[in-house]
């Protein structure tokens, strides 16, 4: 039995977690933290979950956790480093959901996030939980920073490409379309339905928060510097991204090679499928999949690139369970997988 | 030339008003007060404006008004109370748009809106704006109290049905299903597109502020106690309102028949549509319409009443506008008809 | 093992019943039928499901399913009653999502279906599947009618009270708002995304196919006639039903005593969830739950009740497992609850 | 008196041809040719015309329209070039909706619209009429061409920095997403509500038919060859392009710089406005403008354009009529302009 606890439960992403990891018979969650909510029953505030779990959110309270195993992090920037230093020292596992302990570099956080890292030791120490890619150093983890929705989007169709030298570190063009779910669940004009329906809007041009976490990992992966253009825009959806990346060949393959280059890289990991046609972001609401998609317009040696995730699953809380089972030696996809699923 | 301003011209309501105004050759309009974003210019607000109006939103000032001939307040409840008789004092005519003014009986601000009412003299005053119903008394006004959005969908197909016998004045349900924007331009959780979006809520059944304002005009017109079950509900589109009203039949008369009794109640109002299938939303959004359609279902001696409006326009600015036409001397449709009607 | 077979599995509903069936271990589905799209894979059609199950769509072909315990038949009215009495004649049960076996009156059929039924000794013998009500006949049917979705809406709320004369068996006023799935899959003008989007539609007003199935059901409940105003309106959401029911209170009882008699009734039934606010929606979509709700308006003597589900779960292929469990002897709940639920 | 008609008035591009030029004065609108819809008043095809025009749709007959100075043509692809020339003897002046004789190159029309050009010799003489950079030959046109939105949307911030070698005409990238309009009035499984609402969807990449089209003109505006990959992509709204342009910079230029070289190409054209923020697609809706934004990501040397517009409006019907001001020479934005304008 693992022994676990949210922080953060009521925002979307730690809703997702609650009501994943609730299901699961082989999981104890201890306890649901959610300041804002504390004393609340969680049907009070995700009706959908009456008569399905029957727990009141609390305060956080550190000296209740002492004997997890493992506990979920799902804070508003900024908040997230001030309390997992000591949730860590108390020899629990961790998995911060924000973007606290994503960047190795101490200034980026000033530069792209506005706050100074008052944990500078831990940037280090964390692993970066693209499961696919970190499989193994996730294995051996103590601090897991969950990827950002974008960047897991954008990575994983990126990664293989980039290291087989298939495609070009620059020049890239990437346009990202999110449902108003990544924006987090607040009181906001931005999100009301009023300006969001009917509606599309480009924001945070090459400014985004995400920006250094894509340019870190495909640098590292690389081991080169990589340069790229970054469009995000909102859609009139809840949840999903749709991912569009416009890439230079450097080796001229037909599509059917390139695909077979993706397979052989992701070998038989649970949760890429390759598509013969463009994915619909409805192809994987409410699953825990990344379809990818590819397009050779070989006339102007580009590579299109196209993929879909659920934000508030694979860019969120599932990408965390599936880290969790990593952790945890299960396979990947447990929980997930066909003759384990269960529909409602 | 007409000389106006609006008080409140930054919410959804006010932004109409300013459209259909600045639209207008006889009209000057000299001021736009919006404390909330005073010293801003509207196409910062509102950037469908740029190009087209080229003024500045400032903070409202008594001092400025005093050579106007008639002003637009769009305010929160209780709000448009506290300056209403300084304007008034000036003899300035004065369109509310708000429900400062809309009840006669004092005391069902306390029990609807939750303040107690300073001015309670001007309750009798005030004429409700009910443009095609109280057209004379409007035509002399100094404090037009204009309808709320829910009550004009409700009252236009009631009053004359209830004039003239047609049905029974008890027993009447009313479901009313309203766009967001109903809500208002404002900061709310309720109103994010991820809690509205693929949604239907209910909401104050009963209990709503425009109960006693409805109860108050059918009473009056019918000089007879009038019963009702109002039950309103949230939908995912921006603008619109669709009423479905269920009325025990008092005649046994042919839907033609009762068709003609509209007919002959409204003569050739310029806004009143009669249809002869179930009016859809989208036929009257963006219009001053107020859509009517009728099936009577004999078996059980019921009457169905179906009407759909714009709850920004015929719902408030629109027939703010009408009501300032009227007040004016005006063709009530003027502004509004085709021949004068241009349509970007 | 329960062996299986979908006939019509590439329409909505049928897509639903394939996920929640090739899901659980306990049941083989052998055969997916779906003339339109012989020939292809799942994955072609319902690309959300590729890598879940890899099965291709075949022409129904009745020497195919000779040894199977039971068959889902989801076709489009009138094309269920040519195959089902062969079907049931080789001693395999079967459950009909559609309306061909839901009425006793055969002369019902010419006059809301628009035919004229080829078996009418069947509809004697068919057993209608509203699970909570008629579990102990299901349990020894052979032939299940499964109810359409607007009758589960309105018939879960309505039955307990009048069975104990709560409320009136007359005067009632039904609003059901459905999202476009429940017009299945297909193409058509009046489902296009331009007609729905930013409007409200109602539509067969009192002459919707579902009104014989709800008086027939009610009127044999209390054995007596029953009469209501049935309006159902087409809104711009994807899946789920949003009823509001108006009745007239024959008892004065305190809200919280019609929530004990609802209680009594259903006792532990898994699905019905009584709630304290006005449901959403998306309380229950991707869930075979049915939330109701109550208000007393006691100034009118009115009764209000609002119910909710999933049109395509609790409305459509979440009740025809829910009644395969049944059948089978499993508990209603079965690859439902919880701690056997899995998410994606 | 500009006497007319149109042909093909009850698609959604009619539509809105139909409002417009039945709002102006100085317009007859003699005939609507619908042939799908012939006999019919306009208020059942399209309700929200009730009591606005009270015209009977026809049958297209060449007889009727001798005398008329210019006729709309909006029929699907490979229609028009059937009924044009006979228009174009008759000394009528006619502007096209559809591509049919867009493309100088005849053989384009085999490779992307699938058929083979009947009229050849008028590909030469139709001018294309994007109103801002083709005004003079518009204003003597005998045919004109009218773009296609995605090509206007594409074309306006385009052309203005290719000629003055701003950006290259190499490596351009551009993602359009367009609202379901776009797609015409059909019925369609594709278009329809479910399959659209809550999904993005990319299709034909590289392969759409209004590449040549862009290319064409480009390549004429500076002589030399141009480069770019197009992905288009469905959204789920109902009006509205947001285009995306990713350019590599060839000078070196401010941001204020590079507005100040559009201000000068455009001059005081009425239509396009400048935009200091990412527009929003709500900006333009049911207006005929272009609003452009620009953003210098100088790290990469690239230049991010966005524009918007409505496609029904400035993409299609909007445009229309701006040509036809030009030729019968207008003001450009008669009947769009403000002091003219009124909103119902």
């Amino acid at each position: 039995m693992i022994r676990t606890a949210i922080i953060g439960a009521s925002g979307y992403s730690g809703m997702e977690l609650l009501k994943i990891l609730s299901s699961r018979e082989d999981i104890a969650l201890e306890y649901v933290f959610a300041n804002s909510n504390a004393g609340k029953y969680i049907s009070e505030i995700i009706p959908s979950m009456q008569s399905e779990l029957d727990m009141r959110f609390e305060n956080y309270d550190a000296g209740l956790i002492n004997s997890l195993d493992i506990v979920f992090v799902s804070l508003p920037s900024g908040e997230s480093m001030k309390i997992v230093p000591g949730i860590l020292s108390k020899g629990i596992k961790v998995i911060d959901m924000g973007g606290d302990f994503r960047l190795k570099e101490p200034l980026m956080y000033e530069q792209y996030y506005k706050f100074e890292h008052s944990h500078r030791e831990l940037l280090s120490e964390s692993v970066y939980g693209l499961s696919e890619i970190y499989h193994d150093e996730i294995a051996n983890a103590d601090l897991i920073a969950n990827p950002g929705c974008y960047p897991t989007s954008i990575l994983l169709p990126l990664i293989p490409l980039l290291k087989n030298g298939i495609i070009s570190p620059h020049n890239i063009v990437i346009n990202s379309l999110s449902g108003v779910s990544g924006a987090g669940k607040k009181e906001s004009f931005d999100c009301s339905f009023t300006e969001v329906n009917e509606n599309i809007r480009a924001y945070k041009i090459s400014d985004h928060q995400h920006v250094p976490e894509i340019k870190q990992v495909l640098e590292k992966e690389i081991n080169n510097k990589v340069s790229f253009t970054f469009i995000p825009a909102l859609v009139p959806i809840t949840r999903g991204i749709h991912t569009t990346i416009i890439t230079d060949m450097q080796i001229q393959l037909k599509e059917h090679d390139i695909y077979d280059s993706y397979k052989n890289f992701y070998g038989n990991s649970s949760f890429i499928r390759l598509r013969k046609n463009p994915p619909n972001i409805k192809d994987v609401v409410n699953t825990n999949f990344c379809d990818i998609y590819l397009k050779a317009d070989l006339k102007n040696n580009k590579l299109v690139l196209i993929s879909v995730i659920d934000n508030l699953l694979k860019g969120a809380a599932g990408q965390a369970v599936q880290n969790m089972n990593i952790l945890f030696n299960l396979p990947e996809s447990f929980g997930f997988i066909k003759k384990e699923k269960h529909y409602v």
